[in-house]
């Protein structure tokens, strides 16, 4: 088989057969395909397109690119969930203790934040001590203790992708939902889970900004867990606005405290708890979805959950006190209001601008080189339908550099459309795919 | 101007700006752009095509990569001619004796043979002693004093076209009529030319086997030089059969030798002196083409044009006697007749065959590294149309090394089919484009 060949068939809308596909990925790992070449067929095949045969195949052979975790030791059904990211987007930091006080195994292998989208393993560092960088060796360790581990990508998973992702970066070929796809499942397979919950956000703060994107992402990624044999379902939520009240790091972790004890913003609370009802349905530990619901319901209001989150922490090395002192993370010096210029409705939020703005302030990354600030952060007091009145704060930033935050202040006030008519309603969960 | 923005820019379908594409060649020319990047675009370039004004910055940019030949020390126009390549396709070393012994200069630089086609400089270098490796001082030299030179790319002359070439072959991002075009276009045009009298083969030994892609791949490179402000014609010839009686490197030097005594194949001649007759008319040598005819007629009639041959290859340190004495060229040891099995006509000839029959005695080159038997050949005995008896020689094989004999012999065998039905007259020129 030669790779020149393999550029022409996809080029000319030919279909690989699961042998050229896995003969690419295996010789592009082992340095025996250029990256010249691989970028020839990544191109043809964002151009082209990839069946849904050879997307399967390409998630199995970058899969097997590495070490597929074996968690066989576990008497649980083992189970993940993957959200396409957005602003606020906090809900792993809930529903891992969720799930894992409810009784399953949830061995979650997270990034980290880029542009206007935050990062689990990120906010997580946001607590003193807290270790993301576990051999696979500890994370299967705190896994066995406390049914869940948070860390981040290692070298053995799925090293295909790393450097395929890395190849797409720079050759403008990975806004396409076939290679998302496959990028995603291979890390999610790759931890060795019997099932996946998909969060797919649509809106202006999410990468698919149009709801039939999120679906048709959402279509492939569900059907490809599917034919590696593993229980998948994906949810359409909204990130048309923040998700919760707060966006940042040390504020996020809060915020999710506070959903642990019972508290706080609804849309959180509300979606956490659905996808939790998810998990426990797919992991079978619960026999329907409403059942899972209930059991969501509970973990929270007896605090198995957010003693789960405190046993997290301190296998994973943190400061297990901020759990219950939360003014032990990271804070800011500075703290400013964004006024509303004029009343009425908010209409419509720039959610992706909300995003950027936060990373503006230090609050996120622009290069991945980049530092972040923990206790940079934004509160938001309206969401889209809310009455405001001029001069009443739409947003508070919390900062501790100065040098952005005029900038930052001036994004987020453009970000918001006031206008006289109340909005209609909007549905948080959009579509279920594959439930 | 950063590459990943030009490469997105490709991929959804964009027209580049001549400052973009001066970019892209520029800096990919001086390393700045890496491969990979380069091979996305072409890719993404070869899918969503090159507008014509694409395609003429690109054929500047490339030429303007290294050196243009500055010619101006001639008096007269500089005229070439540029064969997108066949079997046995030999005008070149006739036309060039031919237009300069008519007093224009040609200053060839030509390319090497590889798989069914031959080369120009190869079949030079069968001529004990020639050199076509002349520095462009030399090019000049033999130029001023006889009319006429020879010589294979410098590295001074569009180095962007080398460099993009290479990665084209590795990318399956060869076969486009675009980059095609700057590839041709951008190396001629250096040679500091006033006009080009293109010669587009189609049919079963060309690149371009259908027509209307021959028409098309014409129409561009015609467009392409008047924007870059030279004369250009092209004229789509047929290929569906060799060009002349012979082919092989010894064997075209003797059948081109013939052609200027006066003698030699019908077809030949004619396509010589007819793309001779365009040279002399778009190098204003002639008022018209027919004028051209005549001044072409008579520069073999009059012996100027052999004449100016034995000048060229004593210039360029030949053995002159070759001219005189074509025994003396490479020979071939063993010799066998391909048979008819059938009677009836020649119906068609699966010409790129032939040519590849040829270089598997030798005659020609399976990979960029092969070295060529020039004593290697065939002489074709009949033309489509032909009357042919059972038994009667369609080729005969003139070979040094045994190994490949029986093989090509099948080939050349299977290559010929023949029928009870006369086939139609085919014309030797189909179109003119540009004229």
């Amino acid at each position: 088989m030669r790779a020149v060949d393999l550029i022409r068939k996809k080029r000319d809308s030919g279909e690989h057969s699961r042998e050229e596909i896995e003969y690419l990925v295996s010789a592009y790992t082992h340095d025996e395909i250029p990256d010249y070449q691989m970028a020839a067929w990544l191109m043809a095949s964002w151009i082209r397109g990839l069946s849904r045969a050879e997307l399967a195949a390409l998630t199995e052979a970058m899969l097997h690119s590495g070490e597929v975790v074996d968690h066989s030791y576990l008497p649980v059904k083992k189970v993940d969930k993957h959200s396409t990211g957005g602003v606020g987007d906090k809900t792993s930091l809930i529903l891992a203790p969720i799930v894992a006080a409810g009784g399953l195994a949830v061995p979650m292998i997270s990034g980290r934040g880029l542009g206007h989208t935050g990062g689990t393993l990120d906010k997580l560092e946001a607590i003193p001590g807290f270790n993301t960088f576990l051999s696979l060796g500890d994370f299967k360790r705190v896994l066995r203790e406390c049914g869940m581990a948070l860390i981040g990508q290692t070298a053995e998973i799925a090293p295909a992708d790393k450097k395929i992702y890395a190849l797409r970066d720079a050759t403008s070929t990975v806004e396409n939902i076939g290679l998302i796809c496959a990028s995603i499942m291979s890390k999610k397979l790759a931890e060795g889970i019997d099932a996946l919950v998909l969060d797919v956000k649509t809106g202006s703060g999410a990468f698919m900004r149009k709801e039939e994107d999120a679906v048709a992402l959402a279509e492939v990624m569900v059907d490809t867990a599917k034919r590696v044999g593993k229980k998948c379902v994906a949810l359409i939520t909204d990130m048309g606005q923040p998700l919760g009240r707060f966006a940042g790091h040390s504020n996020e972790l809060i915020e999710s405290i506070e959903v642990l004890r019972g508290g706080g913003a609804a849309d959180l609370r509300d979606l956490s708890l659905e996808l939790s009802a998810w998990m426990f349905c797919l992991g079978e530990r619960t026999k329907s979805v409403e059942e899972g619901r209930g059991l969501a319901a509970e973990m929270v209001s007896n605090g198995k959950a957010l003693e789960k989150l405190r046993e997290c922490v301190r296998l994973q090395g943190g400061n297990v006190r901020v759990v219950d002192d939360t003014s032990l993370l990271p804070g800011a010096r500075g703290c400013v209001d964004v006024k509303s210029a004029g009343a009425g409705f908010v209409q419509d939020i720039h959610c992706l601008e909300l995003g950027i703005a936060l990373a503006m302030i230090g609050g996120g990354r622009e290069k991945k080189e980049d530092r972040i600030d923990f206790g940079a952060g934004l509160e938001f007091h309206k969401r889209i339908g809310d009455a405001v009145q001029a001069g009443e704060p739409l947003v508070t930033v919390r900062y501790n550099a100065d040098a952005q935050v005029q900038a930052a202040q001036k994004m987020i006030a453009e970000s918001y459309v006031i206008s006289d008519k109340k909005p209609p309603a909007r549905a948080l969960i959009r579509r279920i795919i594959g439930g």
